[in-house]
């Protein structure tokens, strides 16, 4: 059995394991936070350093290689990092930096793209011909596995399910683009329709969450609030699994996909999120779409990134997955 | 030379035509009102009727199968058109009833894809790996070209793009969801938001056009009067123009193109719309996806369908085309 250093590169942390070829288990999982503000060259030593120790902890499993996962866009040819807003990186040359490094031979593929690449190939999607999922966190990203590849499209920056227009004329969000779903659902952009509420009068506990100062609202509290009872962080997370709905009976209607995976914190919301949400997308989408399709939180939390990294390398190493 | 009879069965005409195995020429081309208020038996007599009058123009030429494009849901596998709001059919065996009455092998496939394989196998979206299309008319259809191959997804209703939605809480769409690019930009939605203009008081020469009967408005005519310098009519076509961009830089994003071909009488108004429909592309979607995509109208208007459903039995049956 040969091994693979699978990487996760973040906004916010880098997650790091070694993956069995045969997916059958992830072992030495370590992980740090980016800290991207520490420039590039921080980022890939911390890299290097946590692939090490999670090899160290892996003794004695023979590795053949390592596949990364990073923000894009980049070119997973060249396996350059092209531009990350997050990171602030410019073609990044990521893979041989830690190929050289590390002394193996390294696949990049987009973070979204592993993430749900990993969850069809071990995790909520396994065993289905068409898969198309979302991660959200900071942003919202997306993955969109057809016949067992993931599609990149013409210049590798397919799958940017966040940034589907829900409202034409709607929020501005970060890309440059009104009304981007990642501007509704991400978790920044939770707490800021909640915050926005509360400065308009809602009548709520969630200030208390967080001793009065909003700033400090998350998504997380927001749900820890709806757990508690507190009707607007309730109204609040039905919205949101409102507009989630939306972009997933999108996707729903244009893939006629037989799974979508929703990973990420957001998931953390469980049935109060995924009841309306899922009752959204019948609303929306058409029936014989939605008749055949499973909407599903992600089961690899935290690790789905470092299974389909590693995936993605023996995929296109080995031809097979 | 092998020649393949080609049929689009639309809402309002149903086209037929001898298409050339190798794509080269479309011969013996006719069209008749699809009348489907007179019943599927009707429908389909009339389609036997106008197969046999255009293999009488054709005449001479080896005739090896039947392609056959039809409004769905449908299965392809079966050759069963499930259900047809447009047509009012459930369950109709469509393909089996047109190839037992020609006495030749025939083939199924949805409309929209039909003419969007069309596009991509003999018109503007020749030679690209990856092509996504939207058929513009009554309704908005798609069609997703991956690879050579029409993307179906699980059960064989994918390509809905119409039926996205661009605004969460918008104009109700016949479908029974809010707010889809159908119920903003498909013939008669645009009618509809400029009737609705000219009830709330636009000025404009448009009720002039069509006599004062303002429920013979057509997109048609909008355009005429935009043609004409119309400033309200102007507006409308810019105004269906950042609509329909919204939707098209969400297939931009998903899709990551090289080419998003537009089909349907809506191409008519030219320039006047596709130039502020490409500027809003390129305000919304990402950037690296808009540099490799080009929005085409479709270059086969009117058999794009015929092509494309003689391609679909080509490929299927001899396993490329």
């Amino acid at each position: 059995m040969r091994y693979i250093v699978g990487i996760d590169v973040g906004g916010t942390n880098v997650v790091v394991g070694v993956v069995a070829e045969d997916g059958s288990e992830a072992v030495g999982v370590v992980s740090e936070p980016t800290l991207p503000e520490q420039g590039p060259d921080a980022v890939v030593e911390r890299i290097v350093k946590l692939a090490r120790a999670s090899m160290a902890k892996a003794k004695g499993r023979e590795i053949a290689g390592v596949g990364i996962g990073s923000p894009g866009p980049l070119d997973t040819k060249s396996g350059v990092v092209l531009l990350t807003p997050n990171l602030g990186w410019t073609n990044m040359p990521l893979r041989d930096r830690i190929a050289q490094a590390l002394d193996l031979p390294a696949t990049l593929d987009n973070d979204a793209n592993c993430a749900i690449f990993g969850e069809w190939w071990r995790g909520a999607a396994r065993g289905v011909d068409h898969v198309v999922g979302l991660t959200i966190g900071t942003g919202i990203g997306g993955g969109i596995i057809l016949g067992g590849k993931i599609y990149h499209g013409a210049s590798d920056v397919a799958g940017e399910l966040g940034h589907m227009t829900i409202n034409a004329n709607g929020r501005r969000c970060k890309c440059g683009n009104d009304g981007c779903l990642e501007a509704y659902a991400s978790g920044p952009a939770i707490a800021a329709r909640a915050v926005e509420g509360i400065e308009a009068g809602a009548e709520t506990a969630l200030p208390q969450y967080v001793r009065g100062d909003l700033s400090k609202l998350t998504a997380q509290v927001i749900y820890e609030a709806a757990n508690d009872g507190d009707p607007y962080a309730l109204e609040v997370v039905r919205e949101t699994a409102v507009l989630l709905g939306a972009g997933v009976a999108n996707i729903v209607n244009i893939f006629n996909p037989q799974v979508v995976v929703i990973c990420g914190g957001v998931t953390l919301a469980g049935d109060k999120l995924f009841v309306p949400l899922v009752r959204e997308v019948e609303r929306r989408a058409f029936k014989p779409a939605v008749d055949v399709c499973r909407i599903l939180p992600g089961s690899l939390p935290g690790t789905a990134g470092v299974y389909g990294a590693a995936a993605v390398f023996i995929q296109r190493t080995w031809g097979r997955v």
